[in-house]
């Protein structure tokens, strides 16, 4: 199982390494590319066309501003590409969003929210659950463990409100 | 292979019916539910926790103005959840978008663009295609076509502009 | 009197805790929940139903980003729901606050400013005074209140500018 | 149990009628007031300041563009104030939504959808059956009426799909 | 010459000071008034309807988030109201700003930018030019001396690029 | 007395001919010019610099898109411009509200609603009024007037929801 | 003198039909080409890498939506590229005109207005007038024809308020 | 060679640093004025007239706020004018960029990303390499410098995360 995260700028890095983490903790490779939409096509491309020969199962590309690495990437593999937005301006990530998210027919990209790196990599391991069922019960146990934690938050908050 | 089509309302139709569609050319079984998730949460409640047990393998959610139904489907279910904001009110659909889009850690919806249906049904397919690979020759036709279209296209708009 | 105040995350208490005191102030009593609505959707849906029974006669809502929580905890009672769209994602809040006030017809949520938490409490304590008249004369005593802190801070002003 | 529906403009009367409907399908008693919080203040106020006197226990404001109908008629009475914004300019009422849900503290103003009277009825429901019980027996009938009204629409559609 | 300011709280007092400074340097006498188009409405109602009688030729209002104090004070006076939304929440002054120039048809109030405080005295100065025409002379100076500025500040520049 | 209005293209005239109109009910002289800030800056130039010779005592500029004709006449001239920003653009006048609203310190543009025509004349004439005092009765008038038309419109739908 | 107009589809002729009117009218040869960012990126890839070989000496990229085809063009080749966002989309262009005009730091695309076909076509002249020192004599010609069309809007305008 | 900045003030100038920068990198000399559409009219209105006549051959212009300051210059001269809209006020910069960018038919400004004095720059060269071709060669460098740029960027990331 492999899920390569490919990134418009290094400086995106600290907003992505939930979503390597993520995916780690799933079990599932990760491969991790820099390459930009713009600046270098060729790579990017290539990195697209060959993804799923090197057992890539998802891609998910991160951008700021007029982020096009999601569209330029799906034109170039049929495996689902995942897009994350990056707040990279002073428009709040709007800019970013909007070009991730209103792909035109025929080419999808699956934008999550702005910065939203932890999501992208849960909707990767979602795919990767249709193919490795396996991952199902680890889905599962993590809902599982969300709800512990919102517990204790709550049991937490209760604790300082008595105080 | 089945997908889950759920929207909000059935004066959806119209915008949704073009993924239906795609999904059968495709070979796709699809399952079509109106159900809204403010009026009818036990009916989506049940309709996302029996979804896997029933045999869909992805969801497809389509709703309007403050769009809930794609993150209560996916707060019931572990199966891919596929957003589509529907433009229903004078915000131009921006009020779906970012309920779908916006979603918090833990629970993704993957997002397309507003009244995206066609690609919500591609992306279904994407995801079918990890666990049943002979779409992946279908999908990798479907680019072709779309190839094609393209070049007629511009062809006949060069014929137009000779005229 | 009671009101249940019930958030998505406890990083928004430090936001939330002048509603609490507001409704204390007034002789409220308040009942604070941590819940979310995709991570524990159980737990709001028990939350919501339970309410009316628990004596709860008015629901305050507070969550940022794809806020669906007003419109959950809603849908499952028929208590007046007050909802606050919390600043919590590089959009301002506007996702929030479109997430919110933007319900479709049948289930409303009364929506607040953003992180508008006292004026969350006044407007519990208004809709409690319909069936508790002496909340009234409480209510005319606040306003009477802020008129007096209004004038303070008008002649704190022009003793500033006469420096 | 009496509602005031207060609008800045007759002409409004087409969006808001529904709100009527509503609340006297639930046997309220209903008032109805065109009176412009700037071309006619002392009407707006005269309103608002005796609305209590006259039995009036929830108010609706309506109102479009810089819609300041809400906050002047909260800042003259203790009654919950529920708006309602008017889409009725070329920016698609997101003038109204701003001028009414960006209450500062101290003077609330419950807001729902733009356009949303249906909902700002059933809100003022929810207020009165706060002190009319036998209301919550209506407003959980209401609820059962709509989960049917939603079957309903998703027989006819699967009747639609059969064709 | 007398120009009134008025501000819906006196934590604007930072932003609107170069309003006080612009004025007096124009030899024009400032009344500075804190008051809440909402918590002290009575107060805004009889500062704007005895402001002509008190000698004030123009108004200027500030206030930030759901800003109906322009809108009110024009309600109850005839002359020229100055608006100047306060950037007071997270939408950066967006929604005070439409909550000001939007105004419906009959009563203007004359929209600055956000934060504005400078414009708004200028604008004031150029009213009362119209009965004072001692100010044309004043106000062409200050043209002069802008235009002054902007060329020290140009030189500055070109020193500082030479280095 | 006279009022000078200038709009960027002659399409505009519909929007602005109710301005034309209500300064002439209040005995105002006018004068109308269609020059483009761009296509003919020095038209735009010379009006400007001239109006107040030609007694002109305060001018009215309209235009759509990026706006910056109101910008620009008011770089050549003291006396006070007035903006109408015209919804020319799918951004539903967004544009051309920025374009005039957020004047840099120093050359203020005083802005109305999006296609406020209307208030620009009698914001005009509240101008006025401070050198011609006569004009005070009339506007008055103009709001006694105001005040009968929504009393009107009142009983108007008072009958109507009598039938 | 040449140049390249790419559209990703052409549904958008109409608007672009304009440019290619003016680049005839100034006597520049017009390339007109229909291919997608997404759907045919070979293409697009192609006719960007040849784009100087071919003689080309601007190119005019128009797009809906995620317009992605700007940046992409400009990705493989070191000709100015212009960008005209197309509204194509609920939201009024502003979908394409951030994803045209906030192209990160290295590969710029030069936006213009939302649909503005006829500037782009006139900015790809004022860049060849650069290289062609003959055009420059045609561009001011234009602009003396736009100040007469103007001049007999105004008095067209005039000839009609008179009547 | 020259190109000729002009910006509104010269605290923009930090901004605007790197276009200056990477113009006298690619052997281009650079004009640097400073000088406010508003308030140095007939400085700019200079400028820009004069401009050709002084061998400039491109005009960047940089501005904030309602930024009319493209639009001004290019109004004056037929040389290609690039904006950069420049973030200063509480909006992000939204505010310069529709000021900017939303120029009507005739006169274009060709807009770059808010703050994106790079890409101005690179853009002008672009523009410069019509009429010298020997900028071709270094255009091409610089793609292949900002190739290894992302490689060496690349390779850092895969080093930090062996770590």
């Amino acid at each position: 199982m492999k899920v390569a995260i490919i990134m418009g700028s290094n400086s995106d890095w600290p907003v992505l390494e939930p979503a390597e983490k993520t995916l780690k903790d799933f079990g599932v490779e990760v491969e991790v590319t820099v390459a930009s939409a713009h600046r270098t096509p060729e790579v990017v491309q290539k990195f697209a066309a060959e993804a799923r020969s090197r057992g890539v199962e998802v891609i998910i590309a991160a951008a700021g501003a007029a982020a096009h690495l999601g569209g330029v990437v799906a034109s170039y593999t049929t495996l689902p590409v995942i897009g994350i937005p990056i707040n990279a301006t002073p428009l709040g990530g709007m800019d970013a969003l909007l070009s991730f998210v209103q792909m035109p027919g025929g080419i999808p990209v699956a934008t999550m929210a702005i910065n939203g790196a932890k999501n992208a990599a849960l909707f990767a391991i979602q795919i990767l659950a249709t193919a490795h069922p396996e991952l199902v019960a680890k889905l599962v146990a993590d809902r599982e463990k969300m709800k512990k934690e919102v517990a204790e938050k709550a049991a937490k908050l209760e604790a300082l409100r008595k105080v």
